[in-house]
């Protein structure tokens, strides 16, 4: 992680160049794994997206999410176009090590494209999906930015 | 959810039978989507699972988490072999319509199958997944006790 990388023993760094860690991961048939990203602060889960290999190493290395965009085919640096960049506190694997848990700061306080907090803000009430928090700030305004 | 359905007006059920809400999921090819289970009193992330239809279905309606088990492709009422049951507080889905979070009590204080609180466990330190949260309870007597 940024900082935190740079502030270790070169033996360290040589072993997260080495990949070890990466080869641990149980990558789907298309080389992906499901990443959440959660609120280091207040535990809200912000968002779910996927990671490829090279994502995770970004992740790890930067310090800074970066995950792997299923429609774009590419790689995705969180808030590359709105400047809402995700700072990575902490990386986890689960049990089946197939999925990975982010503990982030999120800059500028929304994770979501339609520009509300959390991706997560449809809940089901009564047989229907209700949404139930505002949008913070304008998508135009959100990606027209920078 | 149980309790909360029953005590709904009628119109209600017949919206949840109806499983409209369920068609504006957007299923994976297999049919799945990524489920998270957060604990609902301090938003710990105990697992992820994946869902079906009938999976999701069942959620709802019995307000105890359902799964659909990729390994033993069938469905998997969490807790039916543990007890360690899964009581579902809120459901929500994401702006992509593709995952689902449920809010919840853990019974028993155990999600995972290692007997450990939380499935996500391994916390990446120095280029390594180093497990960092203690066994609870031994699995096999988490298993055998039912």
């Amino acid at each position: 992680m940024a900082g935190i990388a740079d502030a270790r023993p070169a033996a360290c760094r040589l072993i997260i160049v080495s990949g070890d860690w990466l080869d641990a991961v149980k990558w789907d048939s298309d080389g992906l794994v499901p990443a959440i990203a959660q609120d280091a602060g207040d535990g809200r889960v912000l968002m779910v997206a996927w990671m490829n290999r090279e994502a995770l190493r970004l992740t790890a290395e930067e310090g800074s999410a970066v995950y792997w965009s299923r429609s774009r085919r590419k790689l995705w640096h969180k808030g590359e176009e709105s400047g809402n960049r995700q700072s990575v506190k902490e990386i986890r694997l689960d049990c089946d090590n197939d999925v990975i848990i982010l503990q982030i700061e999120q800059i500028g306080g929304i994770a979501c494209h339609t520009g509300r907090r959390s991706c997560f803000f449809q809940r089901l009430e009564g047989g229907e999906w209700k949404t139930v928090e505002p949008v913070l700030k304008d998508p135009a305004e959100l990606y027209g930015k920078r």
